[in-house]
């Protein structure tokens, strides 16, 4: 397999999510990120308007967090913090869905927050990503999460936030592609370190993978190459 | 030790931040909650308008999270959660510190928004309570943490958000207890499941303990009792 093929850059969401994240290691990520032309840098809300100006001119989207890692947010807030990222040029939005409204079964709830979301994303152009966090739900739990993503106009089902009991397991990449309507994308996140699972996930039909590990995973391939 | 001298249940902060906490688990919090009169409940925000609620007339307070628990959310982000938090009811407010811009050694960002959120606070007779998550911190940072607390008016200094890489330890409440002003107080939290390590932070001087296992923690000393 050939990356000028795949691009496999291009499925990266470079990811530096990190509470004790400091300029420097958001330098190092963005310059990376441009370097080897990751598809986004992901980063906490906080670095976002710095990221931004450090990728201006480049092909690396930003990509933000909200209701990160916990989801259990108020609904307005959620909201607010949206408008926040797009007003400062994020162009990518991983929210993390009410999970405890899932386990209630308030399913119209949950369907409602990523709806207003992904309107607002697509108002700006910027694209959705739902966070599911598939470790903490049970298989009939990511089948209906699969439908509530499918009707919400979210542009991306992404299993995992990385902070939680484990990550994304190629097991509920298969289920997802079963179960989600075609237009929506799978974005596999949490514990892909090298090149093998990520080759491995994309196969299985993710179109993006979340990882901090993406420098590596490219030098592998680079080093495969020669 | 006699717990009708310590009244150790109101050193009890007793703790549900899962993302899948459910309405059940949190009937189940609230009425240990009351009946073994624990100091409050501490829950995600999503949880606090129906615990407010559910405790209305108890002498239990509602304790919530603001900027839980990465902290690396916008300034005016953690302002606007902290306000509906108040007007809903929060009695107090465990916030986390930018830690990254701690280490950026931005502190004059740190101390501000401490000093914004513990003056919303108090203005609505909340208390607020400051995490810095010990375990990312150097023992020079922590320090530096100390005099800072001490400076922006907050009620409490507490040591880990329990989702970071570990928790409360013995070490850390010795030398707090060295270098914050006497007027701020100790929350210990994170890791700490049983009577034993209980008393231990209280000896050392913590006036809460966060803890998931409060009714465990009361049930070992009633059995001590007998």
């Amino acid at each position: 397999m050939l990356n000028s093929d795949l691009q496999i850059q291009r499925f990266i969401d470079s990811t530096n999510l990190k509470a004790n994240a400091s300029y420097e290691d958001i330098d190092s990520l963005c310059t990376t990120a441009a370097m080897y032309q990751f598809a986004a840098v992901c980063i906490n809300p906080f670095y976002v308007q710095y990221a931004a100006e450090f990728l201006f001119g480049t092909n690396v989207n930003i990509c933000s967090v909200v209701g990160f890692p916990l989801g259990a947010n108020i609904f307005k807030n959620k909201i607010l913090e949206t408008e926040y990222l797009l007003k400062n040029k994020c162009n990518e939005i991983d929210m993390v869905i009410n999970i405890s409204q899932l386990m209630n079964k308030n399913y119209d709830y949950v369907q409602k927050e990523i709806e207003q979301i992904a309107n607002l994303c697509h108002s700006e152009n910027a694209i959705t990503k739902v966070i599911i966090e598939t470790c903490l739900l049970s298989e009939s739990q990511k089948i209906d999460m699969c439908k509530i993503v499918s009707q919400s106009g979210a542009d991306y089902i992404k299993t995992s936030t990385g902070f939680s009991l484990s990550g994304a397991t190629k097991e509920d990449i298969r289920l997802f592609r079963n179960y989600l309507d075609k237009s929506v994308k799978i974005k596999a996140a949490g514990g892909i370190k090298d090149l093998k699972s990520t080759l491995e996930f994309i196969k299985l039909g993710a179109k993006r993978i979340g990882t901090s590990n993406g420098k590596n995973i490219i030098d592998e391939l680079i080093k495969e190459a020669e």
